[in-house]
């Protein structure tokens, strides 16, 4: 038997996905639909854990977090003041002989046509990337409204509401998760770059004083995050811009990257945003947002820390800081080493033959009961049954055989080191709430 | 003191949830975007605990229920094949005298305009109420996607996939929670008519001969769904539709129907869609999407039962159910008596004086830590703290006193009885983890 390790590929990543139903590429029946994604069963599941956990260490960091859902159609002033509509360009090139059409700051245009060898280019224009859509049934520039290229927005443009009904003092953050879209020219590289994407945002609102010490704070915190879920430590690594890397807005910007088989790439931004943007909204709106300061008796515009990641782009990295392929009980096998806070199936219940369904049944639905997400698997032999839930990533197989019924114990088939052992059932509760914590 | 109770409207409803952080209307500091709203803190909160309640419901009926979630975006042929390019229309009428548009169902046209009084109409165009816009740089048709109008169709579209990949057997249920968007002409009623909502959606995939039964099973249990989260029984009812009222797909269909200041209006929607969906899809795709029954050893196309509500529909019902003003502690007041499953905090911490701060803070944290949504609340007056969390529905306030030092005891204020009893410090959380049980 060949042992040896290939490469961890895309490939191999988006196969798994879609032969275990984490992803499917979106209208699929109807040809797909470039750089959008839906999400199967355990791709669900694998997300809202996701969620839970980055929700989860936000608030463990700080006692002063509130949340909000913001609406994913804003109208074109909100872009205007957060500089959206004039600067959230790609430059984009076609090809004048094939058609092609390139992100220009991804090419060199003194050289041919990637694609078809020529080069016939077009100018380089500058592309909007937001979608643009209409409310109401007229076409006119009053109804124009884009979809979100970041969540962050909301939360700005909601700033004065949230201070006025939540009685909050500065420092305190504000958490959003939800949909954001970007027109992308070329998505690629599967979740990494989609057009329709997930984003969970902490904006933390603090004054100038402590700005700097709190970018820092929460550089940190964000960085221990990913070894609270299972990422491996030398995949991870926290990088500070440079100053010709900063955006018009950040007078500091860190990086956490992880090292993908394309190259180190951004996972999370944690940016020292200064008080741009509220003071950006305070001017087109003409509205006063600035808060009054006890201390001082002077008011003054937050500054503010934001910690954004991507839902997707963190599930992708999940898939390659997991996967594994090694030989287990005499196969070769693809098993996902997910933290089993992050599996989307916490254990799976084996019944050996058909006459064990009906007790195992009934464990299954206590355990669904009382909050567990497990699934009960009957087909094929136990072998099998093996390699399937070690490719979603299942921390734990219990199976329930002839000798069940009289010492009323299972077997408990761990994925990682395949070792099993024989545990009561009515221990199997306790097995899980300590796998999780 | 005037305690006569005046009648619950739209309008209290609005007030609280501004007032109280539930609701803001999305992009208000710009003049809002009509029918479009953005949640708060505990507008999040409420959200969150629909969703969960909501599927806990779906998996405690069936154990074969499996998830997904589809993007947002989907290209014209989905839209084709759905019949909603062609029929997802609403007819609409201008008058030319003041500009102002109406559904022209809602309207009697041998009437003048109830705006400006004149009666000069247009004729009646019919207006398709899906957002439009376009992927990539170029705006031709190839490139038009919309916004979804309903989350119904990931799931048709994906069936085979998900049948591949799930190891599932007709009957089997799949759910999505997710934003849909309708572009309509006259928003209204706050949440109850929104161009951006969320949905909730069950379909359940049978064979024909299994449909009717399993139509009048979900239809029960969907109607026994809002008892358990304390919706009052004299407020919902089960109304089967007329054949008359019955969309072109349908072949029964049933509306759980709440009794809103404005009359009886659709909740939730119980259809039979018959094999409609998946027909179309595979006629369209030109793909095969029958599965086969090993009983009869033939194909056959499965037929649907869904059940389907909006997010923020059952938050506005919820609102309106709770919603009651009484005098509590010898003043006015105005409460939620959301159940405590729905309520955003589960309970209140509040310190008597700043001297209580420290210890109640360690008892805030071990909540915390232990996945309780609690709230520190020390500002004001008891009686004012009270106020604050009657109007936002929390069930239990916790005051922390000069003798809990030494009796190990808090005073727990009950938000529905008012009635105090002490109890220990020890028995919180069980208190807790037995009202939200």
């Amino acid at each position: 038997m060949n042992t040896e390790k290939t490469p961890i590929t895309l490939e191999k990543i988006v196969s798994l996905c879609k032969r275990r139903g984490f992803v499917y590429q979106s209208a699929e029946l109807y040809g797909g639909l470039n750089g959008v994604y839906d999400f199967g069963h355990v791709g669900t599941l694998l997300k809202q854990n996701i969620r839970k956990s980055w929700l989860a260490s936000i608030n463990a960091a700080s006692d002063d977090i509130l949340m909000m859902e913001g609406a994913l159609l804003a109208p074109q002033e909100v872009w205007n003041a957060s500089g959206h509509l004039a600067n959230f360009n790609d430059p984009m090139v076609d090809c004048l002989n094939c058609k092609h059409r390139y992100r220009a700051d991804e090419l060199d245009l003194n050289k041919p046509c990637p694609h078809c060898g020529q080069k016939k280019w077009t100018d380089v224009r500058m592309f909007n990337m937001m979608f643009k859509t209409h409310l109401g049934a007229s076409e006119d520039q009053a109804s124009v409204a884009y979809l979100r290229p970041e969540t962050a927005q909301a939360i700005f443009v909601n700033f004065k509401n949230i201070i006025s009904t939540n009685r909050v003092k500065i420092p305190f953050g504000v958490t959003q998760i939800g949909k954001a879209f970007r027109n992308e020219i070329n998505p690629k590289q599967f979740l990494f770059r989609m057009r329709e994407f997930e984003q969970m945002e902490l904006e933390w609102f603090c004054s100038e004083k402590t700005a700097q010490t709190d970018f820092e704070f929460w550089s940190q915190k964000r960085l221990g995050f990913y070894e609270t879920i299972g990422i491996k430590k030398n995949n991870i690594r926290l990088r500070a811009h440079e100053k010709d890397e900063l955006s018009h807005y950040s007078s500091a910007t860190s990086d956490i990257e992880y090292q993908f088989p394309f190259g180190w790439k951004e996972l999370e931004g944690i940016a020292y945003r200064t008080n741009f943007d509220l003071t950006q909204h305070g001017n087109f709106s003409k509205k006063d947002l600035s808060v009054f300061d006890d201390e001082t008796k002077s008011s003054f515009v937050p500054h503010v820390v934001e910690c954004s990641v991507g839902v997707d782009r963190l599930f992708l990295t999940a898939l390659f800081d997991a996967y594994d392929e090694d030989v287990a009980e005499g196969e070769q096998r693809i098993v996902l080493r997910l933290s089993p806070i992050l599996a989307p199936i916490k254990a799976a219940l084996m019944p050996l033959t058909k006459k064990q369904v009906e007790p195992l049944e009934k464990i299954y639905r206590d355990l669904k009961r009382a909050g567990y997400m497990v699934q009960f698997d009957e087909s094929g032999s136990i072998g099998k049954r093996y390699r399937r839930q070690d490719e979603i990533g299942t921390p734990v197989c219990f199976t329930y055989d002839f000798e069940s019924e009289t010492d009323r114990c299972v077997t408990a088939r761990n994925r990682d080191t395949m070792q099993q052992e024989r545990i009561s059932i009515d221990k199997i509760e306790e097995y899980l709430a300590q796998l999780i914590k």
